[in-house]
């Protein structure tokens, strides 16, 4: 097909294949080298196409964040899949169905509540579900901590009766708020050391841990060493995006995903060139507010992707972006007409793709090569 | 089908059709004592059922934000309409197959370059098309300073060969930063008297200006008179929301629209509760975040809508919400056990509904009366 940006109707979703390749292939390289299994997380992607192009093997190993994804990616022939997100009883069934249709669906938990639950549905229905114990191991989100051991024991022996434990896993979300080598490495090194802890005191107790799964693309890409680990899962790396630029573990030219925009007015005595892309192209996310360069709603760049110096969307509000020179840079904003077109790099790939139903996929030339539409929901 | 709460799968997008009629029939009611037409703005519910339940009357009027919106409301029969974001001169061409189609839409535009762009396209074709010429009241955004008025002639004279000069419109964005009724009320007639002087520019240079349409729902809900006003928009006030709440022109208790989330795990060393709604259900929109009350992603309500006191979504990754007391508040978190269930209040009522494909409808027992599709893209 080959259709030229021109041509797009705006907004629209960027994606640069050359640049996803290269994310993708540098990863895969990485965890090899590492010695441990990689499980792409494809809650980033939510695209049977992309999914695809990124994995290595048809049916996985794979991450997914909804049962959607499970039975969309499920099937397309990708079997191998970690529910990463802790399971509700009212979803068992589903997973039951799930599985019963081929797809090798693993879950995950935290609490002697949930297990018991897992483990009575299994002893119902006759068929244990593979489980993982989620750990925290910084305090970010859910897990058992990472030195509750007692709690960890007890959570394991609740699944016991009726579940099959298959090891344990842990998000490093922590590293998110991280910014130079050092620190991000040390964050490897916990996560690492904390799970590999985890799984010796339930190996200890003469539980089975096959499985020892970390992750977060931050620690992924700083890791030094997986000893103890058997698997690695991260998901935003593949398109990346402004946030893990401002982390330092990817450059602004290893975006691969961006959207593009129309101009559609001025405001000349504030220096502001208004957009027809505002918060439902670009999603709210505010990511890099936090970080040393705010990116405010996405970095600006011109038609061919190449960013303009210090020119950021101000503001975002449904179907309108402000773009203006960041706050305390003298930059003149860009010589733009009516009709021209910019592209912006996102704060947050993952909310950024929700928004649109497809990628365009761009070739070498910026020409759209492809189309791939994206799902959603749960 | 009356599906019960409890049978639905989470996260799930609610909607109590009682509030909703209540919200439409204040609004109805107070732009009718006040005089003026009202053109409700469908970007808020994207749906067609939610779009014949807020009109009054089949065809409109109406507003949307985008093209998608123009074709999919037209065909369903809501004909008039006005699309109120600048007009592009790409877009061009699918407005006029949207008026081939028997949709009455109107453009708007701010600029000379676009002026002259939506002439010529009319010359070309023959088919002036109906236009506004947007005025900025307020700083907020885009349009035509109130105070230009040769800038706002010179645009109406680049429309005079080639387009149909329709009248002028604007935006009262600011209106969302104020919160006691003095400013609401200041910024409603500051809108009015601006636009009432603009439009009286235009006639005494010999322009036609029948339309003089004005709109957000806070200045929308503190009118006191709409003298030299035609017509109001406003979107947000059909749902309502925690922002709305905040400014002052609604109450909690008038907030059709909420999240239904199942608890999944806890912290309690933190008295965190982990939900299954993350910001992929309640978006990354933080509209509170610079009021007088922070609502971070939310405020937490019990299965039958009750909020809780002083619980809030604190944070939100993709699929996890983390609920906790507000920052500053000493209440107890409630006791909610894995699959347990909550709804929570969104801050922003478009950005949400924007997350989800459908409304479930909840009757006055809170069960689902009927599912609304929600449709989205541009």
């Amino acid at each position: 097909m080959a259709a030229t940006l021109d041509s797009l109707p705006t907004p629209s979703l960027l994606l640069d294949q050359a640049r996803m390749m290269r994310n993708a292939e540098r990863m895969r390289a990485r965890m090899a080298g590492l010695g441990v299994t990689f499980r792409p997380h494809l809650k980033t992607a939510k695209s049977v196409e992309a999914a695809k192009f990124i994995l290595g093997t048809p049916p996985g190993p794979a991450t997914v964040s909804t049962l959607k994804e499970a039975e969309t990616f499920g099937a397309a022939g990708i079997t191998d899949l970690l529910y990463a997100v802790c399971i509700s009883p009212q979803k068992l069934d589903r997973v039951d169905r799930l599985r019963q249709s081929g797809v090798d669906l693993k879950i995950i938990l935290d609490s002697v509540e949930a297990a018991e639950a897992v483990s009575a549905h299994g002893r119902q229905t006759g068929k244990p579900l593979p489980t993982l114990i989620e750990i925290d191991v910084d305090d970010h989100r859910s897990g058992v901590h990472w030195d509750d051991h007692a709690a960890l024991l007890r959570i394991a022996a609740a699944l016991a009766d009726g579940a099959e434990l298959r090891g344990i896993m842990c998000h490093a979300g922590e590293s998110y708020d991280l910014h130079d080598p050092q620190s991000l490495a040390a964050a490897s090194a916990a996560e690492r050391t904390r799970m590999a802890a985890a799984a010796q005191c339930l190996r200890a107790a003469g539980f089975a841990c096959p499985v020892v799964s970390v992750g977060s693309t931050p620690t992924a890409l700083s890791a030094e060493q997986y000893d103890g680990v058997t698997e690695v899962r991260a998901g935003v790396y593949m398109f990346s995006d402004l946030v893990q630029a401002g982390i330092g573990v990817c450059g602004i030219e290893g975006i691969a995903l961006s959207v593009l925009a129309t101009v559609i007015g001025h405001q000349r005595d504030k220096n502001w060139i208004i957009t027809d892309a505002g918060w439902m192209a670009l999603s709210a996310d505010r990511g890099t507010a936090g970080q040393a360069v705010d990116q405010y709603y996405g970095l600006v760049c011109d038609p061919d992707g190449e960013p303009y110096s210090d020119i950021v969307v101000l503001r975002a509000n449904q179907e309108h972006g402000i773009i203006a020179a960041r706050p305390g840079s003298n930059v003149k904003i860009p010589e733009l007409a009516v009709g021209d077109r910019v592209r912006i790099l996102p704060n947050h790939a993952c909310a950024t793709a929700a928004q649109h139903d497809c990628y365009h996929l761009l070739d070498e030339n910026n020409q759209v090569a492809a189309i791939w539409p994206r799902f959603r929901g749960w």
